[in-house]
C-alpha cells in the first residue's frame, strides 16, 4: 500500500503523511469546504472531545490529530510513559463525527536534518516556562508545523493548558498564519478535576486529592474578587494547597489573562493559574478572575 | 483612504498592509492564477530584476516586496544608511512587468507585542552566522512571515546571499510551509562583482579591487577542481584576497553545498563562499565548487 494513501481504523479515515493530509484536505477544499484542525497527543478523553464538538460547529470538516511531541518534553519528563491508545482514540474520534485522524509518526514530522525552532517571548517565559525548559518552543514549533501541514481555518485548544494557547495564539499572529485559533473552556470531573491525560497517573488518594486543586483557585479567585489583595490571597491560596497534599507547588499567581504578565492588582482581565505536584504526577489548572467588585 | 486600499506608484500597484496583499492576491486565486513572491529590501539592481524575470516564467502573478528588516541588522550594522528608493524600485518592478508591490511598514510587519522568532541550527551557524549574530534569525522570522503573509507558490532568492539562500530552504522545509523555494544565479557586472545594493557604498578606487573576490573564488575554484588539497587552497585564496585590499577577511571557505558543513574532501556537491571588507563595506560572494577531476 502507498504509505500515503489514507487508511482507516474502524470508521476513521487516517492520514500518516504531510501528503496524505494534504490530498485529503485538498479534495474538500475543491468541495468549497472548510476546515477546523484539533491537535492532540491522544489519550483522547471528554475535553478532547468538547474540541471537536467546538470545531464541529465552526467548520464543515474536522481534523484531529495525534502526535506525541517529543521535543516539548524536557529530557526527565513523562515522554515514554505517557499514554497511548491509538485504537481506542480512533473509534472516540469516529463517535465523535471526526473526519480525518491525522497521526504521524517521529520521522515524518521531524526527518534527518530538521533544525528549526519557533520560540516567544514574554507569555512563554513565566509560570510553566520557568519550570519546563524548552517546552512551549517544543509546543510552539509542533504547533505551526500542524498549522501549516494542515492548511486549517479554524484550530482548537483547550484552556485546560491556557499559558500554551496562549503561547500558540501569539505564534500564529506573529507569524501570520492565516488561522483562526478557539480556545474552548476546561472540561471537568463532577468534583472539579479537570480533565487531563496525566489524570491516568494517579493513585487513588491521589486521585482523592486532586479536585483540591480547583478548589483552591476557585477560593483565591473568589478572594480577589471581593477585594482582597493579590499578594495576600495568593498566599493563602498557597498554603492551602499544602495542606490539601499538594507537597511541591511550582506556582500558583495571578496573572494579566492575554499577556501572562504578574498581575499586582485586578484592575484588568486576569487569570489564576497554578501548577502543583501529587506525588510523581503534575497537575495544571486556571480559572479566569471575576472582575473586581467596585 | 482606506489604508488597506491599494494604492500605485506610477503604473504599479502597491499593498501597505497584509489585509491589502490578501485581497489582491486571493482575487487572483480565484481567478486560477499562480502567484510568485520576490522578497527584497528595495535598492533594487539587475539582481533583483532577474529574480523577477526567474519568476515571472513560473507562475501567472508576480509580487515583489520591500522591506528593510531590522530584526537581520545587528546594532553596529548598517540599517539606518542601508540604501532606499521606492519611487525608483517601484518604476524598475514596473518595468519587469512585476504585478504587486508589496511595501508594508515595521509597525505593519512587527506591531506591538509582537515576539516571536524562528530560529535556524547547523546550516545558519557557521560562515556569515559567526559574524552576524542574530542576523539570521531575523532573516529566518521575516521570511516565514512573508511566505505566510503572501501564501505564495512560490519565492525566488539570490543565489548571492547563498547560506540565506540554504536558510531559507531549510525552514520552508521544517515549518512546512506549501511553497517552493527557488534559487536564481547570481546578476554579476562585466568585471565579475556581483550585484548588491551595498556596492553603492563603495569608494571608486574600493569599487576597482573588489572584482578581486569574485577573481580569488573562481580561481580557488579552479585549484580544487583540479586535485588541490583544499585546505592548501583555501589558504592561497586568503592570501591573494588579502593582497588584492581586502584588509579585514570575515571568512574564504569550501562547504558542503546544501548544509554548508565545512568540505575537508571535494566528494560531494560544494560551494565556495567568501565574505571580507573593503574599508567598511562587507561583501560577500560564492561560487559552486566543480566535480572534482579523477
Amino acid at each position: 500500500m502507498d504509505r500515503d494513501t489514507p487508511e482507516t481504523i474502524g470508521a476513521l479515515p487516517v492520514a500518516r503523511t504531510v501528503a496524505a493530509l494534504r490530498r485529503r484536505i485538498d479534495a474538500w477544499r475543491r468541495a468549497g469546504e472548510s476546515v477546523v484542525l484539533v491537535p492532540t497527543m491522544g489519550a483522547l478523553h471528554a475535553g478532547h472531545l468538547a474540541l471537536v464538538a467546538h470545531g464541529r460547529a465552526l467548520a464543515s470538516r474536522c481534523v484531529a490529530s495525534i502526535f506525541v511531541n517529543p521535543s516539548q518534553f524536557a529530557p526527565q519528563e513523562d515522554f515514554s510513559r505517557y499514554p497511548r491508545d491509538e485504537a481506542g482514540d480512533a473509534a472516540k474520534l469516529a463517535g465523535a463525527r471526526c473526519d480525518l485522524l491525522y497521526a504521524p509518526d517521529a520521522a515524518q514530522m521531524y526527518p534527518g536534518g530538521f533544525s528549526t525552532t519557533v520560540t516567544v517571548g514574554a507569555v512563554a517565559e513565566g509560570l510553566c516556562g520557568r519550570f519546563r525548559p524548552g517546552h512551549f518552543a517544543g509546543v510552539a514549533t509542533v504547533v505551526a508545523k500542524l498549522l501549516l501541514q494542515s492548511g486549517a481555518d479554524i484550530a482548537c485548544f483547550g484552556e485546560k493548558d491556557y499559558q500554551q494557547l496562549q503561547v500558540i495564539r501569539r505564534v500564529a499572529r506573529d507569524l501570520d498564519i492565516p488561522v483562526r485559533i478557539e480556545g474552548v473552556p476546561t472540561v471537568r470531573e463532577p468534583d472539579g478535576l479537570a480533565l487531563s491525560s496525566r489524570n491516568l497517573y494517579l493513585s487513588p488518594p491521589e486521585r482523592e486529592a486532586a479536585p483540591a486543586l480547583q478548589r483552591v483557585l476557585a477560593a483565591t479567585a473568589l478572594d480577589i474578587g471581593r477585594g482582597a489583595e493579590i499578594a495576600q490571597a495568593l498566599a493563602a491560596g498557597r498554603a492551602a494547597l499544602a495542606r490539601a497534599g499538594f507537597a511541591r507547588l511550582d506556582y500558583l499567581e495571578a496573572c494579566d489573562a492575554e499577556t501572562l504578565a504578574p498581575l499586582a492588582r485586578a484592575d484588568r482581565p486576569g487569570r489564576l493559574l497554578a501548577a502543583a505536584w501529587l506525588g510523581r504526577t503534575r497537575l495544571i489548572d486556571n480559572l479566569p478572575l471575576p472582575p473586581r467588585a467596585a
